[in-house]
């Protein structure tokens, strides 16, 4: 079963149980997926009115871009959970042979590095969004702008939220190019992205 | 029917929808869920383990805070769009004479009132669900510390979300005491929760 597919309650059920996963990785995922979806909300109650008629086509295009964000966002709440339970998987693998181990222990650089690829994908998601997000600002309706700045604060919890995922499965990995690369992607995305969510939670907070 | 009990992708295709209600509010409360639950999940993970044994004790106190905590706001994602739809609903009434011009104003002041109180309140939540995830800082399995920041994460979006709703209902309402009052207390509440926050994401940073 998908954790989309569960009640809100059931997932609040599940990510707080003792099962490992869902844990911090869906979380954030989640946490940008409701961002993107409260940007896509603001549009909406943007999209004819008279007051925001002359950002009417730029905030079309916004809409369509959180369509397909919120899309993808949604899906990572499970791929997150998919990568974990590899990684999970592996702790299962017979040890008992030298060969086993080596298997075993491949198998777990593997899987790690699957788990740390999935919250960097969001993180480019979520920047993404951000970048949607602000173009919103100062072009939509402000009866709305709390909504915006839930959405950029949203996104932020999402995006520094991944990041944590996204090291704390390097801290096993042994491919230092492999490290050193997702370290350099990832603190540059969450540079920018922090920035941005804090440029429009600011600009939100002007006009509530 | 209530919000909780959609699916997590109905919940999102009705946050991202042209209602205006689940907003920010809602998205800030069940921000903040996710938030109490990893730090549920990450005491799970603790207790009973011989590594943590000195912390047991400690750790099953925050651990039972967890759970009523959880179930409190789990509950307030509902209650604020309730109280949302309650000032909608003054829209409806009648405005054609002096007499019902005046029961509107005087409706739409107390149901401004009550949709400033309902994030208030999950504010006052939140500050407590920091102290408590503040709590296991230290104490509870590192191999979580990246759920645990992410439980600061969301619970500080929850926080800062919160007091958006707060202030964009503030803005309408005329009785100068009351918001003065209730500016003063969120004021107080973000600041802290901002804080503790901070704290425990920095924490969490170094240990991942």
């Amino acid at each position: 079963m998908k954790l989309v597919e569960l009640t809100v309650s059931e997932f609040i059920e599940t990510l707080g149980s003792d099962a490992p996963a869902p844990g911090g990785g869906s979380a954030a995922a989640l946490s940008a997926t409701m961002g993107i979806s409260l940007t896509k909300m603001v549009c909406e109650l943007t999209i004819g009115k008279k007051k925001y008629a002359e950002y009417e086509d730029e905030i079309k295009l916004v809409f369509d871009e959180t369509k397909q964000l919120q899309k993808n966002l949604l899906e990572a709440i499970d791929k997150d959970t998919e990568a974990f339970n590899a990684v999970s998987a592996v702790f299962s693998m017979p040890k008992d042979t030298d060969d086993e181990k080596a298997a075993r222990r491949a198998a777990m650089q593997s899987a790690l590095e699957g788990a740390a690829k999935s919250p960097l994908d969001m993180m480019k998601l979520m920047l993404e969004a951000l970048e949607v997000t602000k173009r919103a600002i100062g072009k939509s309706n402000t009866n709305a702008a709390s909504d915006l700045g839930v959405a950029a604060l949203s996104l932020k919890a999402g995006i520094q939220g991944a990041w944590l995922n996204v090291l704390i499965n390097l801290s096993g990995i042994k491919n230092e190019e492999f490290v050193a690369s997702y370290r350099q992607d990832g603190e540059a995305l969450l540079a920018k992205g922090c920035l941005l969510a804090d440029e429009i939670y600011e600009e939100t907070l002007k006009v509530v």
